[in-house]
Order: C-alpha cells, then sequence, then structure tokens
C-alpha cells in the first residue's frame, strides 16, 4: 500500500472483528460445487466463495456501521445518529444503532423497495420517507447540525473501511490461499477494507473490482486521479450505484486494487441464474457482480488458479428475484 | 434405541465420515437470522439450520450412496451399479459411481424435470427413460440379474442410513446442544441417521418427523407397526413422495423419532418463501419442510428452546421456483 494506515493493518483488523463480537456473524466460505459455473468459464479454476449474504441485516454494511457506532461517546450515543440509504445501509444502521442503544433517525426515497423499508423498520429507528435525494441529505444534514446526531455513511471513512476490512481477514483464515480476488465496488467501502485484509493476508492476490456499466464511479475516478460525481447512475444494480466516489474510499481502493472492470445488467442477470443453479442462493443484482465478471470479462484469465468471489447481498423481494432472473 | 445397531453408533458414523473424505463437503451450519421466521413461531426460539443443499449433488444422498459404492468389491466395481430414481438419488448415484470408477445405469421417468436429468448426466452415468414405475423397476431388476450389476437404493439399508447419519454428526459438531431437531421424511433414510446421531451426542434430543400430507408413508407404517405401501401419492415435494416405507429405515425412523407431523403444500410454499426471505436460499418444497413444520403444525411447541431443521435439497428449476413460491 502506498500510504501508510494503520487503521488497516492487520492487528488492526483483527482488533475490529474481535470488538463487533456477536454483533456481526463470521459468514461461511464454500469451495463453488456447481458445475453451471465450470460450463461457463472452463474446469481447471478454483472458485471460493464468502457467503457475505448470510451476514446480519443481509449484506457486509453491518461491519461498518456496527465499527463506526462501538466508537460513539456517550453524549455522541445519547444525542443519536443519522443516515441516508435506499436500502441496505438503511438496514444495517438501523439493527445496529439498536445493538448499541441509540436513536436513529434514517431517511430514505419514497420509492425504496418495501421489503428494504421494512427490514429497516423492523430494529425500531425512525425511518423518514422522501421524494428526492436532495431532501434527503438537506434533512440529514440539518439533523446533524442541529441536533448533533452522528452521520453514519454508507461507504466512506476509516472506521466503515475498517470494519469491512473483517469479511476479508475472515476469509483469508476460510480458504486456501488465492491467486485472484474479484469484488464489487459501490462505493468502494466493501473493496477497499476486503482487499486490504487479503493483500496484507497474500502479498501476491490480485485484487479485481467490478462495477456496473452504468454506475461505474470508481473506475471513472481512477481515470481522472481523483473522486467523481457523476450526473446520473442506471442499473439494476441498485446497491452498487452511489453517484459519487469520495476521498478516503478512493485512496484506500487506487492502492489496492489491480483492476476494475464492467458488467451489464444482462450479465447480472445471468449470474444471478447461474447462483441460483449452483449454489442454491437468491441474491440480488449487486450480490451477483462479482461472479458476473467472473463470468464475462474475467473469463478466461484465470486458468489453473484459485479464485475468490463474493455473495454480498439479498435484500429483494422475491417478485423482483423471479421477474430478473427469469427470461420470459 | 431398542436395537443394538453397531454400524450406527458414533464411533461407525466418525469412522464412515473419515471414509466419505472429500467426496462430501462439510456443510455449514448457520443459526437463522432473519426475522420473518421470528415473527411466525415467536423470538424465543434459538432455530439452527444444517445447510445441506450445499452438499455435493445438491442433497444429502450422496453420503449414503458414496458409502454405499465404498464398500462395493472390486467385482462389484467391474460390474457397475444400477439405481431407479425421478431425480435427487439419480445425480447422487451418478456422482457416486463416477467418484469410485464404476458404470452407473440410471432408470429414470421420462417426465423426471429435465434439470435433473441433465446433473444426473452431467457425471457420465447410462441414463434411461422410462415410460412407466413398473417399466423402472423391473429393468433395474434384470439389470442386478442378468449382469450381477449392485442396486443402489435411495434410502433403504445400514450402509445408505450409515452414510446419511454423518450429516447428524457433523450438525451436533456444529451448533450447541439442542432440545429439538426437525427432520424431513420421504423414504426415512435422512431421518434415520442423522437422528441416529444426535440422540446419541444429545440424549434428551427430541426428534420431530416431517412428511408431506400427500404421502403419509412413515406415520402410517408406526399406526400400523410395519412397513405399508401406499396406493398413491400426492404432494409438492416430490423428494418425499417415494409410496412404500422399507424394512431397514423404518425400524431406526421407529425407534429414534418421537413424533411425525404432516405439512400441506401451502405450508412448504410459505416455508419456500420464509427460507427466500430470511436465509436467502432457493430450496425445492422437499428443503422447506422441517421449516414448514416448524412454522405450521410444530408452531408453539418450542418456547425458551434451541431447535434444529434441515435445508437439504435444491434441484429444482428456476421457473418451478418463481412459480411455486409467488402468489400470483
Amino acid at each position: 500500500m502506498s500510504e501508510n494506515r494503520s487503521e488497516l493493518s492487520l492487528e488492526a483488523i483483527a482488533a475490529t472483528r474481535d470488538r463487533l463480537g456477536d454483533n456481526v456473524i463470521t459468514t461461511p466460505a464454500l469451495r463453488w460445487q456447481g458445475d453451471e459455473l465450470h460450463r461457463i468459464i472452463g474446469s481447471n479454476s478454483e472458485i471460493y466463495v464468502k457467503l457475505e449474504l448470510f451476514q446480519r441485516t443481509g449484506t457486509f454494511k453491518a461491519r461498518g456501521a456496527m465499527n463506526v457506532m462501538q466508537h460513539l461517546s456517550d453524549e455522541q450515543l445519547q444525542r443519536g445518529i443519522t443516515a441516508v440509504s435506499a436500502g441496505n445501509h438503511a438496514i444495517a444502521a438501523a439493527y445496529c444503532a439498536h445493538q448499541v442503544g441509540t436513536h436513529a433517525r434514517i431517511f430514505m426515497p419514497k420509492v425504496a423497495k418495501p421489503l428494504r423499508i421494512a427490514r429497516a423498520r423492523s430494529y425500531g429507528p425512525e425511518i423518514i420517507l422522501c421524494d428526492t435525494q436532495t431532501e434527503m441529505f438537506e434533512r440529514a444534514e440539518q439533523a446533524e447540525e442541529e441536533e448533533g446526531r452522528t452521520f453514519v455513511h454508507p461507504f466512506e471513512g476509516p472506521l466503515t473501511v475498517q470494519g469491512t476490512a473483517t469479511a476479508g481477514l475472515e476469509f483469508s483464515q476460510q480458504v486456501p490461499q488465492l491467486d485472484a480476488m474479484i469484488l464489487p465496488i459501490g462505493g468502494g467501502g466493501l473493496c477497499a477494507g476486503f482487499a486490504s485484509a487479503l493483500k496484507q493476508a497474500w502479498p501476491g492476490v490480485k485484487v479485481f473490482g467490478v462495477e456496473p456499466e452504468g454506475a461505474n464511479t470508481m473506475s471513472l475516478s481512477f481515470k481522472e486521479g481523483a473522486p467523481v460525481v457523476l450526473e446520473s447512475v442506471s442499473t439494476i444494480a441498485d446497491s452498487l450505484a452511489p453517484p459519487r466516489a469520495e476521498p478516503y474510499t478512493f485512496g484506500v481502493c487506487r492502492d489496492v486494487v489491480d483492476e476494475i472492470v464492467l458488467v451489464s445488467d444482462e450479465q447480472l442477470r445471468a449470474a444471478m441464474r447461474t447462483i441460483f443453479y449452483d449454489i442454491k442462493l437468491a441474491v440480488e443484482p449487486a450480490g451477483a457482480a462479482a461472479t458476473a465478471a467472473l463470468c464475462g470479462p474475467l473469463k478466461g484469465r484465470f486458468s489453473g488458479m484459485r479464485v475468490g468471489v463474493i455473495a454480498c447481498g439479498a435484500n429483494i423481494e422475491l417478485s423482483d428475484f423471479c421477474q430478473l432472473t427469469q427470461t420470459c
């Protein structure tokens, strides 16, 4: 790593995992068994998958949010937190606030999926549905300024990335040494943390980031050499579609990601089907991104190698799952 | 246990697990995390689930069939095996024959699901599609008599049950001591073996068997005091629908099962949905039977207790999954 980030040393990550305790699950890892994948990519790659969709709240987001909330002072805990999210981060923020005993005011778009609103609500936070992105962010800012609430970011910041790094540390202890790891990038929080842990555990591992074609914020930022803001995003992987990169996460990703590839909506749908048939999991599009890259833009790159992927999100309606995965 | 079956002692089961080696997977076990289930059954039961659907071939069937085939003599291996199945056992028999290097001739009904036929075929056996059940069994018998092939039964016999018992042994080492375990019963091979291991590991554990209402062979056999043959069966859980009980499996189940409950097709569909939403798995109806019992006939029975269930089968077409789980 080009910068010395002591918060992302293996020791710091291991201490974080201990601190998170039973608030998060050490999610299982599996060798990919089904034949569908190997028909696509060939039979001489060994694929391992981190089943992070079994994480509390259904995604890795609980790791970062929990780490942030465990660092709140008593005064901050009394004042509460606030967050903005259309889905997985809202659920995670609500869960973590409940675990540490602080009040959460979470701004979600009115058009958020009812399942995700209901899952966030189930942990007892105050959920406020807004008409526009602008409204959500303005009201969250207001809650910070007027009430002293702590804004819990969905992916940015050392504590968030330190939290997601615990998933990488676990994986490095669960599977044989990998030659490559494929990680989805939305804001980059998962990729930054997970890859930081892996690159220390296995210095030779190559890290491939995956973005949806219609939300390629990080790859554009890499090209620009600085975090960029997109005017609009368009992808079925709604959990991978923040319109902007942020400096800390961008900096870590720049150091630990060897290459970013893009996947289309059709490749995401196909990967959801492959995961259904081979490993019996029902994932949301974002949760299939690493597999989509393996079967799409990265096909043919891993002959004779051991490769890791992650199935990281599964907060999806049954009707949406069936509509997205069925061709007719 | 009322009879002394040395083949089902914990020592014998542990030796079997060692012998099976990497031919089968030590499938993960999880504490059930989602909220959907706990909204149905209440929040003060701890539920643990054995993810046996991650087993090679997609079901526990590989454990029993592999144990049988590992006991074949060189002469038997040369003469090959034969099997009759509409699905999961065909896939397992084909896989295990491939692993031990013997020829498999497998009789499947013409109406078997194309996915299951294709999965069985992928391991290279000879698959013969038949018009009727009678034809399948007659031709398998012929293959035994004329070619000296070994008939590998889908659930009956000490070696098959000893194989499935390894799943129970694993589970007893993966989760805290349980008060109750819920296991689906088709032919009873899974339940007999799994429960035999658990009852030795945890003498106080209560074992509940689950049958589909339209295929209640084992509960009728319990009432009769002897294995019965049904004239017809009718259930969406096609993997739990053998029309007859067999003596060895019946005898073990009688000794290790405390109670059998029945579930309806609607309860199976609802459980598939609950599993989709809570633990992100796409299971076939049979794979949801234990959960269906927990949420249906056994609801309210486990307050303050630790209970185990198993998700044991996932060889299902995407279109069938979506059709069975969606209400509209």
